[in-house]
């Protein structure tokens, strides 16, 4: 890890981790594609208690982003309440049939969510070498995450790096290397297999909600994923990295040159699934209960066509 | 079927199929209860292929919404892209990171969907014995969908009603019973059980597609359960009845006296789960191919606080 | 003024100085009303420099909601820009035409605005004696901010209180009563005739813009108009009062028991119409160098149909 | 007019009617700085009768966009409502002060608004010799309608083109040339002047409330400005021109090279303000009863930062 990572590194990496053309030139399904039939049939069979576990940080106006910009915690409104029958608003209605309604503004990335393969790029190149001018104010027409719509499904594996390291939560710019993610999952007594689907805690979350402050949790300080990794989820065949920070990846990055560099060569080149704001936990909790890591995992993105990204609510199956 | 079904009819079976108080005064969760551990763990044995499919519409301008009215089809924006990139806009983000972003408005029941058991309420009360004043502006402070956010995960029952009896689609204001629901399920080889999330297809949306026309689709005359099903759903401890139709009920309703009865009896008092706008053809050429109309089912609603439905993209796992 | 307000005082004030059928049952107006034709027609003689200053802050993300809650600042997206023509997404219109467009989602309230008299009420019961079940989910049935579309064009008088004092601003919690009113416009020049447009500047808004934060002007205390005002807004027949802070009246309220008693009296039972976060300054400027502080005032609401307030761009034509 | 349009016509008149540079390299104002300080004290002159006349369509679910598309119409949804006082969600707040709020989902010209000038370009360029590349998905940098915050105060001329020809309406597709602008603007007793805001109407809005359809209003066949009006938009130094139909030239265009090329032309190159979707129906009768075709008219935009576009509620001040 001495030498120093600059914007060639990375491009020099993306190159060595890349997975454009694996599945041929129309893949638009990136790392996920390791998640064959055979993976999700093994995944089927590692509940053991029936449980079913969130890992979806509530949607609402208590979310993470502060603001001011683009992406704002969600809008609920409603449409149509009790307080409209009260006024005699539905009457209308005949029998007495009285109903809610409601609507939401959100960005898709406001909270626990997935990114698309269309989500980030460089020198004009997303996952699969497909132009970024597919991307415009209509969508993406390619790599978008409606074409996930048969997903996501396989086996999940949390690595719980603070219960790990003895700690409550990682220290903000705390990199977490690939060494260290093995180690985990050693101690884990878990082995990490091709088409997994990796959940990082690093506890800043938790962190966040003990203190009750998003303060920096959105693009500031934070622990995650050493750029390092991009190695590992190349070579371990990971589907979807996942964490519970707002970015994945360590901030400040361990490069001045590039920012979220982890994105550029894990998502863009290897087309591994970033999923980030994952409340981990209760998942935690129980994983550390009963010393059973992995378990079935599902988080269907909505079909939201030519979106960069989906709001989800992923469900471990204990 | 002979009897006039009345307002007080309605009221009648409310208090007959009430599940109000079996779990509890505090319980928000309604037939969901029925969704045992047990099942839960019975339901991850029923893969055998690895296969995933989705349920999920998806969310676009194209959309059944056809307005004017307070439900319109998702409006997707984008909130950085590709152009901004060509443009140079994101040309202060060092070592060429660029990236896309995009947000969405939508109703929360414009396309494929959970009801919330705070979705339907008469004579002033929803599920489990509450007031609608706990329904305003501000959301639904109980019986919202994000109680239900560990979930929905267990038995799915395809019942392929247009396959069963030979036709490509039911006719709008064709009403499915109790007997055709079971004797569909015998002709499927397949058992209703508690906890049971149950597919119901009309065809209708089907149709819509193979039309390229939504018109009517929204409220209009559909195929549909009868209310007469509410016994059934009762009788049967199911958790979530779902159809291809906006409103699962067949229109016209069976009487004129009320709007939507089943609505009112079997979400009001059974607390039975109602999805809805479900697109069930993929899932019925699998099922028909195989002949296996049972699977592992999940939905898990978008956590939104305090809201009275969500969009989701249900997943089956065969 | 020594007294104790209390919310049998509001009552007994709102009765006295009731415009309740002045103009009829059917009027939905109010103190607008008073802006007649002779009025109107007086007030396009007074501009001499034929110069227009905007009394609108921008409309963006910096704007003084810092929520949580429904009311946040506006968010605008791009929906075609030039970015989409650089990717080639427009090279389907014919002869090289290339256009952007864009959308909003904002609070109608949630910067410079009128409210609509359907914005407040009390008892049951809003501007002329309608009740409040009017307004539901579905909007205003009555007292909508669109009933004013042909409006507002009248008088405006600028009253400059912390000019008038001496003072860069009013400190929050400074009242300003009748008498404060009266001084400000003789020192002024100018007398308050029935009709008028009353814009009354504190500073506060100028405070905020140059200690670059807007914390605690929403709903924090701040300088604003006494309730004592209500008999000189009712007995002067002012059409419409306007500040240059979020709510008006000055906060913390002067009395504990009502939460903004001049809305209560003066809003539902006068019928003013009120204009808030108005950005005065260049206004103040202009007013102070030519000593002219009446002038042509224009500031004509969105005509949402069933909306209760709308946001504008008032403008002093001089 | 018997000389083909083409593609290089429009770049031709493009150049020959360009005002750019005209008022400094820095200009974003355009053809709005005709009116002058005079112009405006000119325009004050005009009222007789005091009256003021919206020309504002409504912004509701009525409105002319059908989509599906990103121009819909305004999603109004209440945020605060009488029902929630009645359901007791207001009783935390002292004394019985209740209230309603609001928020609107609007694209910026759905309805009744002004272009800005960064709202049509060519040849990678906008008004005043700008790069498109300024106007991304974080609006525009430059010519957005904030700009013109401090306006739009001047002389209106209603040009009544239906009235003049003896009909209700004009038939789609018809052409206005220059010629009948001035035959109609002397038959009216009125004569253009440099800074005015001329509103041609053409009776097509008329015929689609008559008609209770919108069918074909938003980008359909229409009677409009012929492209022939650029040289005389340029000549008689109009300041902005609006009319009541969705995009103020006639569809189809004289031209099937290029799509709008007024807009081209008189837009991005003269600078000229657009204004569409006018309701001029009432403004039409007022003029004809008093035969008095110009008034004192005032649309202010809301200053919405970067914007390229803003719904108004014109008035004219008679």
């Amino acid at each position: 890890m001495s030498a120093k990572i600059t914007a060639d590194t990375v491009r020099e990496w993306g190159q060595r981790f890349s997975n454009w053309g694996r599945w041929g030139a129309d893949d638009e399904l990136g790392a996920v594609n390791f998640i064959t039939r055979a993976r999700i049939l093994a995944a089927t069979a590692l509940p053991r208690r029936g449980e079913v576990i969130s890992c979806g940080l509530n949607f609402d106006q208590k979310g993470p982003q502060l603001g001011p910009g683009p992406r704002h915690n969600p809008i609920h409104t409603m449409i149509a309440d009790g307080g409209d029958a009260l006024a005699g608003a539905q009457d209308f209605i005949p029998g007495g049939f009285r109903y809610a309604d409601d609507t939401i503004t959100m960005p898709l990335q406001c909270g626990t969510q997935w990114d698309a393969l269309a989500h980030v790029f460089y020198d004009g190149k997303m996952y699969n070498d497909r132009d970024i001018s597919l991307v415009t104010s209509r969508g993406a027409r390619k790599n978008s995450i409606d074409v996930l719509k048969n997903g996501i499904v396989g086996r999940g594996v949390l690595l719980d790096i603070p219960r790990f390291r003895g700690e409550l939560w990682l220290a903000d710019g705390t990199a977490i290397g690939p060494e260290e993610l093995d180690a985990c999952a050693e101690a884990e007594g878990v082995s990490i297999e091709s088409g997994d689907i990796v959940l990082v805690r690093t506890g800043m979350m938790t962190r966040c909600l003990a203190e009750q402050s998003w303060e920096g949790y959105c693009g500031g300080p934070a622990p995650g994923l050493s750029v390092h990794c991009a190695s590992w989820l190349y070579e371990r065949e990971i589907a979807a990295a996942c964490s519970d920070t707002w970015g994945l990846e360590v901030l400040p990055n361990e490069t001045e040159d590039c920012f979220q560099p982890l994105h550029m060569i894990s998502l863009r080149n290897t087309g591994v699934l970033f999923g980030e704001i994952f409340q981990m936990d209760a998942l935690a909790d129980a994983c550390a209960e009963d010393k059973r890591y992995s378990f079935l995992f599902t988080a269907p993105p909505l079909p939201i066509t030519g979106a960069v990204g989906s709001p989800i609510n992923p469900l471990a199956i204990r």
